[in-house]
Parts: structure tokens; C-alpha cells; sequence
């Protein structure tokens, strides 16, 4: 048994601290080395290590691990992720969750909404059924013409996100890049030919850009949104003012271009600012696309969605742009009805991640008295909402990211392509769905009435301000600027990062910001179920200690 | 009781066929109606039934379901999934599942691996640690350098999935496409500034085209690659033919440019015309992007990766498209190291939705003798091999759609933007990730060794030679062309469609196929571990019905 310690196959592996290659010894068929690749290094120092789980216990030789050796991983496993569970105090992500018991028979059952969420599938293992009660339930919540009904332009359209809001900004933007470049609509899809590549034709007097849109998101968006438009390749005002006209950013006549739309000091896009770069822009004949952040990641502030589409409608009205005719033919090819269709060149999409949960339940409890105020309105009762999402792992709860993503029916593209081998249109971003994610959303709705979600928002509304209280408190005890801070109605409150310790230990997110020129490195907690008036009090006892703020 | 039956809210919802409007009946705090849309129409006859589940059963009241009603409507839907998880045959997917007593417990729990796999985040409630040790397995069984190393441009790369490789597809060509047109790699990233809008420059005697990549992929690869390149907006081969060379088909001078690369009638990609239309860009000087199926989705092909790879390869060597210079500055500006780098003109990007996991299995039993045969080569072993996707629910099995993206460090791209937010690098596609997926691959792994792998993959091969024995058999039987057929080591068996309750009983995926001039409806049997003999006797009971078969 003399192994050279400098081959790389005697790198020790998984819980007994086996060479490597003797994992595969205890295997019976294959014997030797089958044709896989050995390790060059040793991964546990190549990788950072949790303490709690240290990698070694939970490798996987070829071989797999015994019963005992299973055991042992999973129980670190659950105990490290039951601790962080307990003291989770730092995202919009609701922890405190009661699924097993119900639904724990689906973990042995697979559920795939492959396609579109109305029309039924070959595939009969989906639950899409509760899907579209699921969705029933968020359109009436929204305010959306509903049932879905495809010859009804007006009626919503949506399905269950697989991946989160992420997912349904990806697909909004996408939808909203296609609706703006003049591709062709589903409604006036014939199902029958290859549509991908059909480009619109410009109409006589139109811009040389009247196909070309430009994006434009606030600076306290979420990170994923850059990666959504340069994944679909849709340019912002930031790269098109950059490169065709770098000394006319009207913001600044001279300046820089800012790589997105200012912001308040609490988060909300500056309307005003908006205003000014959609106007250069649209003045040209670019068509206009706005992403709004209802509330945004970090401060949890609230869009001004209405003000928003009065302006951008305001100001495209001025330039032909709030409706405007797309052609696909030649006006001698025919001049039917069918070789043009009108629609908005301008977009605005909503990303509602946690708001678009919450605040409809506060404005309930609003209108019964119980709180004061609620957040502007952002839903389809405003005319000009063209797309909306919102995670189901935020407000409701879900052990893993889910949403919902919803529009106007007469809104849709044509799909790319028809999809018959699932039975049913590709009208959604991913090909398989989760359709466990429609059975969470379906159980906890269904277990919860207006009634229920009302008292719960006016809860954490009262407990963000509670938590906001005692750090403004805090901050007075000290006699030490902590940056103490909450925008309105939100239910983050941002403070200075405190030790390391305390930031693992309560699950804190980081974010740094530059106020008067100075970089302040900030941390939050939000306010959802799980967070409870002794959680809070155990953090600001931990606040109080010698080391808790560097200096 | 007199209500209006024009009145929307009084249309009957809910399991008690209550007026929607009395819904609210039930409620404490919300008096009256809140500000939510009624329903316009009723959605139980707006939208299709699924017998078994009466969508009254199932709506969503805003006063929701008591605990009588969730009882019965659970019931409902339980039932009738576990109906057709006992048939269901009809998907490369695994029903056969056995994770709630292990697993039950994070059904209660959050986990998000948000962002990179390598990187900590003060997000803690993740599974990334077990992810890590899922990927290095992967690693490992496809041959690739592992543990992962960002410094190694040659160790692999890679994260778990959220939507299934129809994620991974998009992924991979989101990489491919950047890759191809210039854009920055991960290594040269300063990780400072905002890199999203660079461009590179064209070098001396470059060709136009030179950062213009060209899409291929055969006409068996499945739906979702076309909506990726289309929201990709990348150029297929179709495409720029048409506009740019309508004439000029290689294939068939004259004559319109095929939509995809044709395939051989097995399903596999025809290497001899995918080298024809590959010469005719290359010459060009467009940068080629190939999407192979390993294997295809409805017969099961796999594409010979290795033949492909080296005729690729090849050709593009022939037009300086093997390694080229890709330059950041102008020559002038500097000429370090650091103003160009060198990387292939070429990228082949592999879906082993189903193939990559269970032929390095069936590999494994060839090499003990178990079997004959093994399909070709696939994975990091191919040098040219740039990018790979497999799906977790397809040979392993999982209550939902999952799988691995892998590819070497070295070609990675500079992520979007640093996500501070999370604490990790904004490296994947997904903003939250589903981190049970990575503790149902964990478990899987660890309790499954390659010899029950290799032993299982055997068994499924057996089992499809099986099915394709009794489907012939039962051709003679009936004396009639059932059109039965099993592409090469394929686990999926097609044949003529049979009745509709049939095609719904089984789960039986559908498609066209034309041959010979006239359109073949067809359907597919895939031997997975779940199917048993019984239930293929069961089936074929079903298919010797006197109405089985449309005549």
C-alpha cells in the first residue's frame, strides 16, 4: 500500500479521509479506475470552508456514502441551516415557513408546468390547474381584467416564475424588447410559419430609431436587471447616449452620462431626472422602456409608478409615440387589416418582488383604518402598466424562489416556435417549470384570506417601525451617527455594517453607498413574519458590544 | 338570494358556488368589496378542465379555503397525480422518487445559493457547500480538471440549475455568443470598472463579420434552443443566409436555406452538411456557434460530438478562426499583455439534457462487460468541448426540473455587475437560486454508487430493447405499420400515436414527423427507471384495443 503522496489520486477524499482513488475499491463492477478524472488538487483547501459543515463529510466518492456517513452530513447540514434559520433577520425573504406536513407527499412526485398555463399538456404530471387559480387570485388582486381569455386583449396573461422576480424581469424586458422593435404579436400570429426573424418595415416619416429601444432603470435597481439587458441585448440610455451623444447628456451638458436614472436619498427614482432623459431620447424617436422597482432591493422604497406613467406617457404623446402604427407588408401587398397592428412605443415594467406581495394587503388595511398611509398605486388599474412581477419567496414565503409574472394578453409575442411535443404553446422563459412552486403558492393562499395578509402587513409595518425606534435609540445611547434610516412605508431599515460576526450571524446584507462624497458601508434588516420583537432585541443587545461598530 | 346573472360578481366561485362577492362575506376586516377586480366571465368555463380536478374545487375566494374545503381539494389533486405518476411512460423523466422522509424537513426552510457556487455570501441560508461537492462530482465523471480554480483557465467551471438545462442552453449560449463577439473574459476584468458596454476592436485584415457570431444546431434539437438564440438575439445560419445570401445555400444552390442543420433519419446531426454550411460562414470569417444534442430530445440520438468537434475544428483552423487575437486597446495605448487575448472562433456548446447523465454510466458497464456498447464521446475529454448542460429530473430523478452548467474557468465572461448585495459574484443566470435542487442532487449522489449506476443504466438500455421487441412484435401481430423505432442506445422507443385516452394514460409525448413526403403523428416511450415490465405489458394490452389505432 505505498501511495506517492504527490499522486493525485491519493489526495485524501470524503468522511474516512480515503485516498481517492480508493473510493472506488468498495465498488464491486468498477473495478479500477474508470474513466473519470481524478482531483489535481485537494478541493477542501481549494475552497472556502463553512465551520459548521466542514467539506470533507459531505464529498462524494464514487462510491457514495454508507448510511452512517449520510447521517452524519445531514445532521451538520440541517443543524448549521436550523441556526442561521433562527436568527435570519437580513432579507426580503420570509423563513418562518409550515409546508412539510401538508405537501412533504409532492417530494416523492414530480410536477412540470412545461408551457403555457392554459392550455393543457401531454405531460399530465403539472399541477397547472392550481396554477391558474393561483394566478386568478393575483390578477383580481391586481386589479387585471380576469379570467385570461386569449381573444380578450384587455384580459391578463401570466404564468408561475421557476426562477424568481429575476425570471420575470428577463421575460418582461424580453417581451418588452420585441413589443418595442416592432416584432410580431401573438394575436396576429398564424401559428403556422417560422416568425423568428421577421423584422417590422418603417413607415414613411418614421425615425431611423424607431425600432431601436432604450432602457432605463434607477440606480437603486436590483443588480440583476444589468444582467437582463445586456443577456437580451436591449441598449440603455447609459450606452446609447455614451456612444452617438457624448457631450449632450442633458442632465449635465458636458458631463458624463450617469450609467442609470438618479435616485431620491430614499430610493425612489427621481421622476423629474426621468423626465429629462426620456425626452432627449424620445425626441429622436427611440422608443422608451422603464423598469420600476416597486420596492427597491436594498431601501425598499416605492416607485412612484403613477407619476411615472403620466410622465412617460406625457411626453411620448408629444412625440407620436404612445401609439404608432407597426406594418409588416408593403402597403401594396395587400392593405388588409392584418398587415399592421398600433401599440405603445413606450413599455413600463414593474419590479414588484416583495411590494407587489405586500403592499395591496396594507392598502386593505388602509382603507379599514388600521394604518394611515399605503404606497402609491402600481398595479393594472393605471393603464400604462405593461408588465409586473413579484417573488413568491418574499412576501408569502416558499423554501425556495418562486413568482408570479403577469401582463395585458394583447401584449404578448408570438412564441418562437411551436412546441408540440409538450402539447402546448412555449409562452413561458423556462421549458420545464416547477410545479411544486404552484402547489406552495395554491397551499398558502388558500390557508390565508384577505383578512389574514392585512393584519400580517399592518404587523410588520408596525414592527419595521418598532426595529427603526430602537436602532434611532441605539444611536442616541451611543451618541454615534449609525445612519439610521428607513424610507417610507418600507420594511427595511439600513444602518451602519456592524461587526462580521453579527452580519453572518443575523444574515445581514451589504451594501455600500456614497453620501456627500463619502463611502458608507451599510447593512439591513427587514421586517417579514419571521422576525419577532425578541429577535430584534437579541440583535440590538449584540449592537451594544465593545467591538459591534468599528471605529 | 335574487342576483343579477348579468352581474360579474355574482358569477359562482369557490368550492361552495358561492356569488364571487359573498367571498368576502366571511371576512372580519375587509367590509364590503376591497379594490380587486371581480371576475368578467366565469373562469371555470373560460378555461380547459381537468376532469379529475373541477376547478371549483380548487379556486382561490379571498376568503380562502376552510379546512374541510383544502382537505377535499388536496384529495382531488393527489389523487389524480398519483394516477398518473402509476402510468405515466411517455418522458425522458424519472416519477420513481423517495425523498420525503429524508428531505421533508426543508420543506420548512429557505435556501437560496444566490450568485456564485465558489464564493461565500452573507445570504447563509444556502446549500452551496453541497453544491460544490455535487459539481466536483460532475466534474469528475465528465473528465474535466476539478477542484475548481479561478486562477486555472483549464478547471472547470460551473453552477447548479434552476429551470433545467433549457436554463442551461441559455446560459451556455448567453456565454457562447459574448465569447464569440468580444466582449471581456473574467480573467481580464478588473472587477472596477463597468465592462458591459465594451466592444472589441477589429484587428488588420480581420474580417467584418469577424465578431458576428453564427448560430447551428439540427432540426431534432429541442424547442427551447430556438427561443434562446431568438432571446439571445443571435443570428442563426437561416437567418443570415436568407437576408445576406439568399441565393447561395450551399446545400442547394438556388434553393431556400434549411431552418436547421439536417439530421440523419436516427435523429443525429448530419456531420457531412453541418460542414458544408460551417465552411460556407467560416470563409466569412464568422465566428461559428454549434449546439449539439447528447441526445435529442424525442428519438433519443446522440450527435457524434468527437466527429463533430474535429471537422469544426478543422474548418475553422482553415480561416484563422481556430485562435485569434481579440484586442481591447488600440495598439498605441499601451500593447501589454493585458490589451488582447487569444481564444477560439469557434464555441460548441453540448445539451446532455438526459445523455450526460446516463452514458458515462453506460460507459462504465461497457468497460466491465456488461453491455456492448457505449455512445461516443461527449464531455471535457474533447478539448473543443466549450460549454455542457445536463438535467437533474431526467436520469437521477427530482420532484422538479434541475441540472448542472459546466464549462472551463478560462471561458468565462466578466459578470454584469459586482452584486456586493449578496456577497458573491453575479456569475449565473438566475438571481436566486433553488438551493433544495443541490440537496436533492447531494442526496441522490451520496446514496447512489457508480457500480448502482452503472447496474441501473443496463438495466434501462435492457428495458428499451425490451419495449422495442414488443412494439415490433405487436406490429407483426396486427399486421400493420406501427412505424416502430429505436434510434442507436437510444432509451426512447417512437411509434404511431394511439388513441387519445391512451396518449393521456401513458403520458405519451407527441410529434410530427415527415417522411417520405406525407406527415407521421408520432409518439415516444422513454425506459426510465421507473418503467416496469408490467406496466409496458399493461400498455401494450392497451395498443392490441380494437380502437387503438386510428384507422
Amino acid at each position: 500500500m505505498a501511495h506517492e503522496a504527490e499522486a493525485p489520486s491519493d489526495i485524501p477524499f470524503g468522511p474516512e479521509d480515503a485516498p481517492w482513488q480508493k473510493s472506488f475499491s468498495s465498488l464491486r463492477l468498477v473495478r479500477g479506475m474508470p474513466r473519470v478524472s481524478p482531483p489535481t488538487t485537494d478541493p477542501r483547501t481549494a475552497y472556502l470552508s463553512v465551520p459548521e459543515v466542514p467539506f470533507a463529510k459531505v464529498q462524494l466518492p464514487p462510491s457514495g456514502l454508507d448510511p452512517r456517513q449520510y447521517a452524519e452530513a445531514e445532521a451538520l447540514f440541517r443543524r448549521h441551516i436550523d441556526t442561521q434559520t433562527r436568527d435570519f433577520a437580513g432579507y426580503q425573504v420570509t423563513s418562518d415557513l409550515n409546508y412539510r406536513e401538508r405537501l412533504g407527499h409532492y417530494l416523492d412526485r414530480h410536477l412540470n408546468n412545461v408551457g403555457d398555463p392554459y392550455q393543457s399538456s401531454s405531460y399530465t404530471l403539472n399541477s397547472k390547474v392550481l396554477e391558474r387559480a393561483v394566478l386568478d387570485y393575483f390578477a383580481s388582486l391586481w386589479n387585471a381584467k380576469w379570467p385570461h381569455d386569449e381573444n380578450d386583449p384587455e384580459s391578463y396573461w401570466g404564468y408561475l416564475l421557476t426562477m424568481g422576480s429575476s425570471e420575470g424581469n428577463l421575460y418582461g424586458l424580453w417581451n418588452a424588447r420585441d413589443y418595442l422593435s416592432g416584432k410580431r404579436l401573438r394575436k396576429h400570429s398564424t401559428g403556422t410559419r417560422a416568425l423568428s426573424y421577421e423584422r417590422p418595415l418603417r413607415g414613411e416619416g418614421q425615425s431611423p430609431h424607431a425600432y431601436e429601444p432604450v432602457a432605463f432603470f434607477s440606480a437603486d435597481t436590483h443588480y440583476s436587471l444589468t444582467k437582463a439587458v445586456r443577456a437580451l441585448d436591449i441598449d440603455t440610455f447609459h450606452y446609447v447616449g455614451t456612444t452617438r451623444y457624448p457631450a449632450e447628456n442633458p442632465l449635465g451638458p458636458g458631463t458624463p452620462w450617469p450609467t442609470e436614472v438618479p435616485s431620491t436619498e430614499d430610493g425612489a427614482i427621481d421622476v423629474d431626472k426621468l423626465a429629462v432623459l426620456v425626452r432627449f431620447f424620445a425626441a429622436k424617436g427611440y422608443p422608451v422602456l422603464v423598469s420600476l422597482n416597486y420596492g427597491s432591493t436594498f431601501k425598499g422604497a416605492y416607485d412612484d409608478v403613477e407619476a411615472v406613467a403620466r410622465t412617460v406617457r406625457g411626453i411620448c404623446a408629444e412625440y407620436g409615440l404612445d401609439r404608432r402604427p407597426v406594418y409588416r407588408h408593403r402597403g401594396n401587398d395587400g392593405g388588409g387589416d392584418g398587415d399592421h397592428d398600433e401599440r405603445s412605443g413606450y413599455w413600463l415594467h414593474i419590479d414588484g418582488a416583495l411590494g407587489a406581495g405586500y403592499t395591496p394587503y396594507l392598502e386593505m388595511a388602509r382603507d379599514a383604518g388600521l394604518v394611515k398611509e399605503a404606497p402609491p398605486v402600481f398595479d393594472f388599474r393605471l393603464e400604462d402598466v405593461h408588465s409586473l412581477t413579484m417573488s413568491g419567496h418574499k412576501w408569502f414565503g416558499t423554501p425556495w424562489a418562486c413568482g408570479v409574472f403577469m401582463t395585458r394578453t394583447g401584449l404578448q409575442m408570438t412564441p418562437p416556435k411551436s412546441a408540440e411535443y409538450i402539447g402546448a404553446a412555449d409562452t413561458t422563459f423556462a421549458g420545464s417549470r416547477n410545479g411544486f412552486s404552484a402547489l406552495l403558492m395554491w397551499d398558502h393562499l388558500a390557508r390565508h384570506s384577505y383578512d389574514d395578509q392585512a393584519r400580517l402587513a399592518v404587523e410588520c409595518h408596525e414592527l419595521a417601525g418598532y426595529v427603526h425606534e430602537r436602532l434611532l435609540d441605539l444611536q442616541d445611547e451611543l451618541g454615534r451617527d449609525l445612519w439610521v434610516a428607513r424610507s417610507p412605508l418600507s420594511l427595511a431599515v439600513r444602518f451602519r455594517r456592524p461587526h462580521p460576526d453579527i452580519v453572518r450571524r443575523y444574515s445581514l446584507a451589504c451594501e455600500t453607498a456614497r453620501v456627500d462624497g463619502t463611502s458608507r458601508p451599510y447593512v439591513h434588516l427587514y421586517a417579514m413574519r419571521h422576525l419577532t420583537r425578541q429577535r430584534v432585541d437579541d440583535l440590538l443587545r449584540d449592537l451594544r458590544g465593545p467591538d459591534a461598530f468599528a471605529r
